[in-house]
């Protein structure tokens, strides 16, 4: 039903996605068999291509040239996926979007030189952007994704971390990326320099709330919805939102430390899953999610009435409110 | 032997160096104890620390300021060891300079998120490098390492290379960094830019010499000598030049084609290693290393008469003739 969703709101966008899905298969072509098959697997596992929506959605609210914008959506759409077969290595996941990762399906080595081999391409492709300001904003965006990826690991499995350290992670971890790839469309468009102001804080804040929601699912939604055991984040010792707002419950802050990045059964882990759903942390979790579409909304309404906006602000509800 | 050697060339450095030493170590400080452990492990196996030195000694024929050489030599170096420690993942190295790879003393998931930090610690301190022409030649600098790694992985278990594909793997792979340590202490130092031209040839043609006598010696020194086992390349499905030479010879191709990528008992792999050393591969391809040493030389001829010209010119012996 997602899906469904999503494909409406793409529907104006569909040609453009199209050419950038192609310029993506065309961009880890390569003559080694196996990463070409590693590669594939990853960009067919779809994703919802979010970073190209958002460039392209943010492109109209300037002088729109069709292969400029496509030049800064395909390197950040390779950022985002390289980033996804490192974590998945580094979280040890065996399924993403219901499909094994690569890690699970070749093994680390293999997860390890596929996420290399596409990030190799997406530093190319932004080396090609001759624009320097272009070309700075995305080399920032490339390093925040890189410094996400290990804030991630340093901060696993510590429960006593604040709201303060997980807002940072999440903000490298996804919101600066949405917020780059939302700058980077107004910037290759042209658009004026207070129009790309709103249009990379709406990103941030989108990013935010976008990620918090993430976390939400992880406890709210059903396997079979998430394409995921429910609970992955919080066995691979991943602290999230819904845990820090839980961990002020003191029965549960010890039922959170025993079982914290172990190895539960399916049994206990469906028990812990189930005490966080019913936490106070879902709650306060969502009333902070929705802080940030509140601040995202703003944003918006100081952009031009164009179709582009309605656009962004469905995808803004839809992110917002979404059930998995 | 050949540490004392290096000590005596590196002499008048060693204040540079020991502070440039000390500026890497802090580069890879994290709250992550275990990121911290694996780097330090990385740093401390040593190195010659090669990029540095080119860096420092092509600075010379400029206006030299300390600070500025430290920006580029730091982050060269640490993408030269998060490029190792992924080498050795994809070779599935367990030994490396006589001590046990991150890989080996922890796991591939280690080596690949400490690789991964280290990367995105160089890709940091390139991005602190405030002077644009600097900026883009370490910026590509980092791209061709990146580059290198993946056609390693393309080239692999492939017989039938030629000289060519050879060739261009290992100027990606070992010359194009070396080229650009050259390039980048002439530019930092403000050299002019015929100056800044010779030393970046002479970086390239040495770092090709460099690379083939490496891939020599992998057949010709002990494993005693290497710190590792002689053959680890071809074992790992590596073709280098030797083994490129030694193909002419009918019976030794059948040999090198049975073997090649194969798990062998120890004396498999001495007996492969025996007969490589002594096909005409080794001779052959010490005379590739030679005219590529001769080229350096001859760009090192055409530098202003400083001391700094006489140490590149030990160096490049000492790189052209080393024994391990």
């Amino acid at each position: 039903m997602e899906k469904v969703k999503l494909r409406i709101l793409y529907s104006d966008l569909r040609p453009e996605l199209e050419i950038i899905e192609k310029e993506l298969e065309q961009a880890v072509q390569s003559s080694s068999h196996l990463l070409n098959d590693a590669s594939l697997h990853l960009l067919q596992a779809g994703g919802k291509r979010i970073r190209p929506v958002f460039v392209l959605l943010a492109a109209k609210f300037g002088d729109y040239d069709a292969a400029t914008v496509r030049n800064v959506a395909v390197p950040l759409e390779l950022i985002h996926m390289a980033s996804l077969v490192h974590d998945d290595v580094i979280d040890d996941s065996e399924v993403r979007r219901g499909e094994p990762t690569v890690k699970a399906q070749w093994n680390n080595r293999v997860a390890m030189y596929t996420g290399d081999f596409m990030f190799a391409r997406a530093l190319e492709h932004a080396a090609a952007v001759r624009n320097p300001v272009l070309h700075e904003v995305l080399a920032k965006a490339i390093i925040e994704v890189c410094r996400g990826e290990i804030i991630q690991i340093e901060d696993k499995s510590q429960l006593d971390q604040n709201l303060r350290s997980y807002l940072r992670r999440i903000k490298r971890k996804t919101a600066l990326l949405i917020s780059s790839s939302c700058e980077l469309g107004g910037l290759a468009a042209g658009a004026d320099p207070a129009t790309v102001a709103h249009l990379r804080r709406f990103g941030y804040f989108i990013g935010m709330s976008f990620q918090i929601i993430d976390d939400v699912l992880d406890f709210t939604a059903s396997d079979a919805e998430l394409g995921k055991p429910a609970g992955s984040d919080f066995l691979q010792g991943n602290i999230t939102l819904p845990i820090l707002f839980a961990r002020d419950d003191e029965k549960l802050q010890a039922l959170l430390q025993r079982t914290l990045g172990e190895e539960l059964t399916d049994r206990q882990r469906l028990d812990v899953v189930e005490e966080v759903r019913e936490s106070a942390g879902i709650r306060r979790s969502k009333e902070l999610s929705d802080r940030y579409l509140q601040k995202a909304l703003r944003e918006l309404a100081a952009l031009p009435d164009i179709p582009s906006k309605k656009a962004l602000r469905d995808l803004a509800f839809f992110i917002g409110k979404r059930k998995f």
